[in-house]
């Protein structure tokens, strides 16, 4: 089976054990996280090969990172080494009402230099399917949106698929920037993640009668905004996660696809929270796992939406569970009995 | 007071920390359980003397698994040395909606050579008044069953009271060989534990409705259930435990006892799941406390699911609860207020 | 800004990782505690200077203790070292329906030789505002209290503010002892923590209806034990909060405050527990920090019950958030968004 | 076999992991330790049963230090449960020239409200051949002296070996006190271990010529002092370890046997510590194995000096080796190949 | 650069963590490895294309194992996945005077139903140059010498180097039956590593005058082995390690290499030991390496001996350190600066 | 008693527990670092009062960095907060041959920003007597020499004290770089402390015979540099350490004074390391105390070299002793008695 190709940073992300505070912590439990590269990771776990292309650092941290993608089956062999550091980040895992808190240490990772012409695309997807990336990547400096835009047309001209996830970060990036850059890549989508305050801050959509804090959630509003980017982008499928926050602790979890003007939604999770870092991309992942798989529409989200639900029962970002463990859920009750 | 005399296996229990799954582990935390030696464990925090029958290899693992059950105050002055090997499993805890997970590689541990005339029963009944054994035991291998005919013959001889937890497992013998074994040690049997699954795949008696999957409990179909069986092997007492699965993270818990044509519902607790391997095997060990004890039969059972209950609190497999915690939670509220 | 004066016992606590019985534990989680510590603590977290005075031994655990409160902020200029030991208790953490217990060996800690002359109270209180206190440290021995008695008059003399939590503790003193010491305290105080229990069994002060195990409070009640304590101690401010144990996993939890004939509720939160030790302290220091800002009586309850609320979700017993995170609990909505 | 029984203090140590200073730790590695104690462990691993006396509090870490005695299959069934506190000890690991240090905090311990009459003698020594209990015991409150001597004419009632390490003092008791008590105990001792220092201190009894600061030993001062200590007080055993202090991490040890007017030294090793605490116990434990076997007198040297230098290379204060580990090193070249 | 292929089996290795004994340890640190997989990793460290070839079961812990080969880049895509069991070991590490000491758990293991035509040499050797095997694949079952004696056919049809590693394990097969087997596999093999103890246990070649006990080495009689075993079996190359034993802590450390007709011996070494495991396994490693890059007789050995050296720095087995480490090592004085 | 000043970095250190690489950590130990940090943390240690001047980010991990100071003891009341991150390194932990590596990720840190007129001078030495930095500081960014001249010229109006280390680190700058940005400091230095690769690399001064490789001193060689620089820059006090590497695990340890034309050399200590990182640091605050202390130049030489002999038993960077525990060395033997 031929690749997916998953584009953008690879950070060491550093975190106390437990529920410690920072400033408790005499220790840091360490992973090594990046929007795509979860995606290619928990592709990976499904079976499908998966590719990382990315920039690191040449010492013993950059190789640590790669070694980590290699150890859950991703491709590293079209990662680039050089750059002064690997980006990072510190996490404070929440729990109840205190939230979980993210202080990011990321600007001028090694792949900020890269731009266009710096990665073969032609080796690349040579062997390949399927690019994705989000918005995070073309946010990181002032040559990612070309490197992007490299990405994207050099994966049109070999056919491939394209997938992006808005994934908008304040931090990174002003709404007008993310938009004035996204607007030049969604011509190359076919499959856009975006949820709805994605969809506001960087395509200006708003559905109305959603607040994000309270967990009461629009799904009608969702409809419209995901109508409204299909035509304004020509974009065919449009999803999202639908998360209602109780408490940092529990959450109410679906998911939701637009295709072809119709709208399909999955069955909704009451989860218990291990971690939920990496929720939307593992969502991102089962549902390029259902396309490639060509499940129909209902059974594409509803594999999504119970990888994404199985993502919050498991420490740290990578989605560490089979197709199968998928299946049982989509198919089961969640009951959690023992499986000997 | 005189001894309960358990009979099964001993194996090392492998598990990762916390809720990392077994790729992610560098390290697993290790306790040594078996349904009966645990059964043994909590009667002794429970002030009962216990003594467990079974064979480990002569090599240090074999040693520290015993000295795990000295620990507890349980007697191993019968155990038998010997063998190649200590039988083992590695257990993945799930959460939400993600079960646990358990991989088994025991056979050939070293109980499995056992077999008739292999213990001194004599020696073994001389001070005992109790003989527990579950039904993993006779399907570990081909002597096994012997070795169970044997032990509860003797302990006919010796006058002790027999409890068996019919505990059907799919991986170690087919449905019809455990029922072929089992209805040759029923006659034997005092006390009986089977929930509705064990019934239905040992005994082949189904009494419809219940889903263990959904976490739907038809208490009049257990109810008809126990009087089959107590009326097709004279057996004075059944009991089962009620789990309502909500998700590997919560369950509703109560148990049931049948004596004398009447049946004892416990009350039922909702939990949050510190760990609920060990679960059944504490509630064996609350109900033998019971009737140990001579409470009267809801007392009895009321004992046994609060004792149950608690051991979902507890970490491995277990019940380190005391008789007066026990007792605290049945006339208690189970608010948990801290006690200082 | 001038200091809050905390003065009472240091104490190392002892506790298993996780949700292991001591029993099972090779090793201890180590805090420094003591209820006015605690408050010393989270006072320091939210800006206001605080230095705590106590007396501890003149070795490296004593030395250690001092130190986290520095870690903290919170100065230890007025600490005397002296004495033959540091008390100490250890902690089970509870799950479900297993409470947390507690095991004190508290007794000759160093503080319990301090008296009436034993501190230098006109340095202390040379740059302070407010003095707090517990019913705990009197109760320690029988120098303790005159060494509060004089606390408290040097207090009034320099114009300090002073607040006491009652908190009972039935294995430090007897109900008498502790009412015939505690009102000669209370003349002095003007913010007075007291929870129902202590109510009753300190001043004798009982509403009726509540029953602390059920988790059922009676808000009435409450307000009724309030207007006594104001009338007959002339305390301006009487505060209380209001835990419902569901279970020691799940509690719903809020707070009232009374003052100038009137009451003020706060919302009311459902906390999924990591640790429940310190709650009464956190509360107090919220209870400290709204009066000190001046904040209206309502807002005061609010910010006191949603640091509280807060505490619950940190590891030990210092309350280790800032006064902004308290805030964005008392303006948001708890929901437990990842803040990036 | 008949048991041996040791008499004396439990204590709980607590030490921060690896190399830290107390004021660095987070947690503390935990484990119960006292001379007579670790003595009964050692030959419980040798093979001979033991059961140790004393009095523990009756709370969860009672009960916990008396189940690690059971684990290494110490009897504890003459323990009594009563008393407000278990003693304890923090111990920091040195390391080259930092030396280990110990902080106690034992004074109070449940054993030292027992005297005279409080053990029932008549039942523990009924089945037992020998008694050890070291100088420290009798140094631990007002009673102990009593309850030693008590011990001590009793077991020579029942025809019982006793054994007595001197193991001096200085935080317990003056050297006046301890001569005065160890001068009315040392009558009923058939074997002693004293060190130089020990022998001074509480004997009055000087070699010359050796410095312990300095590692240079002088064994024919110590053969003197030996003599001296046989003759005065009608011992026939005489024995003591000859430690090299090099540093913290690095010993040179041997051993020395007086009997019968000869002198038996052992091999010496050159070690490489991972713990040294309770090297001296292990000494008397090996000792005291070697006379039960009737080795000769050099042979039991040899054992009793190997199976402490193997001590020096085990975590926490039990000597948790075979008595066929100590016959090979005793045999063997000690050269640290892997067994497989 | 064309691949080296190990062939062997795949072990999960359990030790306590630091120095505890098994009956000491509630967790135990995992490893994974084999004799011949941990060449493979040390090969890929430096860079050069390694894949094993073994057979998992096809469970968790199986995947866990091949994941871990492929984090440290060697391939695992001719693994077979089938078989009941992975093999395992556990290892308490020694110190001192104490050696340590493994367990093994591998009977029945998957590679042990594998035999000739199991698997598909055409393809594994298709890009491949080298084949690497010890004499522990051939013992493990009745069918592996076939699979070796397949695989070392197949190994020459496709013009590759053969590498062996005599490694006897006394309780995997008696010396009679190694000799039988070995002799029918050596006339394939160019390069052979046997240490004295494996030349005289399988090929019955002593030289005298050596004792591995004392550490004493007596490399003239090495040199007169080394040149029978040439003669007798057409093998070029032949190495040995040069282990003297002063403790588990410490050891000397240098190597052989005998290759027409002359001997080349390493610098000497003196190591402080973290973990010796895979000692051997490095050192091949270092030789395969230094051969492959067609060093000079005497560099290669250097290389081989330095990079063993650093392998006892490293936890685990496998030897994680990049040639270039190795050659600073050999150019360098091994003084241990900081690397800044 | 007046403060002294350090100026300087703070640093996030980040190492795998134990001898692990990075490649195999799942969790990093992390402590805060920076040279001159160091030498206010271990001069708090010894009683005298510190304070820290730097800048750090105003976020979670530098509210902790902050805080350890505070734990220690060391004012952070002139430390600034902005800027957009704390600087890091990821230490790799050597053994025997394995050196230790360091890899930095430093540039762009709060305190680079910082220059002339950023730090309010006047406030910070109105109550101190002493300056310390370090060749570090001015080398961290392009207004950062200006930020130590000025720091320099101040204190020389205020009267203090000004040490310097020179510690030259060939990341940061050049030699040529170094040397024109030192030479306008080292006008304001008191006492230098300059090792023999610094004096060479940094001021051109060469001895001739040394070869820190091999650790093969050059005392002689030494004097001669310190003599130069003394006369060269009019410094007073001129010392440096003298480490003589075997390997990461053991090294040799002495120091040098050089004032008044004279030299003063301590004793040399052998020792076995936990951890060298600091060791330097370590050595300036001996000799600052020293100094400080008024002791007569061989004494302070003796205090200073013997500090830094024991911070190489303490884990992490901070030299963790007081000045008792200093003195006991230097008047001892360092033989590592147990301190009871």
């Amino acid at each position: 089976m031929k690749k997916v190709i998953g584009l953008g940073d690879l950070l060491v992300s550093f975190s106390p054990p437990g529920y410690q505070r920072i400033i408790q912590a005499n220790s840091f439990d360490i992973s090594y996280t990046g929007a795509e590269a979860n995606v290619c990771v928990s592709l990976s776990c499904f079976g499908i090969p998966a590719s990382y292309v990315t920039r690191l650092p040449d010492n013993a941290v950059g190789k640590a990172a790669a070694a980590m993608l290699n150890k859950f089956g991703v491709s590293t062999e079209y990662i680039c080494y050089g750059g002064s550091r690997i980006g990072l980040l510190y996490l404070e895992k929440g729990a109840s009402q205190r939230p979980s808190r993210v202080i990011y240490d990321r600007s001028g990772s090694a792949i900020c230099e890269a731009g266009s012409g710096f990665f073969d695309w032609d080796s690349i997807y040579q062997d390949a399917q399927w690019l994705h990336f989000t918005g995070i990547t073309p946010a990181l400096s002032s040559t990612t949106p070309e490197l992007c835009l490299e990405a994207c047309r050099k994966a049109k001209e070999y056919g491939l698929t394209v997938s992006c996830d808005l994934n908008y970060r304040k931090k990174l990036w002003s709404t007008q920037r993310a938009r004035q850059v996204m607007e030049k890549l969604l011509p190359y989508v076919d499959v856009l993640i975006a949820n709805e305050e994605d969809a506001e801050k960087v395509l200006g959509l708003k559905p109305g009668g959603t607040n994000v804090d309270t967990g009461i959630l629009n799904i009608e509003g969702y409809m419209d905004v995901a109508e409204q980017i299909s035509r304004n982008y020509h974009i065919p499928y449009i999803a999202t996660t639908l998360r209602k926050s109780i408490s940092a602790s529990d959450n109410q979890w679906s998911a939701l696809l637009y295709h072809d003007g119709k709208t399909f939604l999955s069955k909704e999770y009451r989860i218990h929270i291990v971690n939920r870092v990496g929720g939307g991309d593992s969502f991102a992942a089962g549902l390029i796992y259902g396309l490639l798989q060509q499940f129909e529409d209902q059974k594409t989200i509803e594999f999504a939406a119970a990888a994404s639900c199985l993502k919050h029962s498991i420490e740290y970002d990578y989605n560490l569970v089979t197709a199968e463990e998928v299946m049982e859920l989509v198919n089961g009750s969640g009951s959690g009995r023992v499986q000997r």
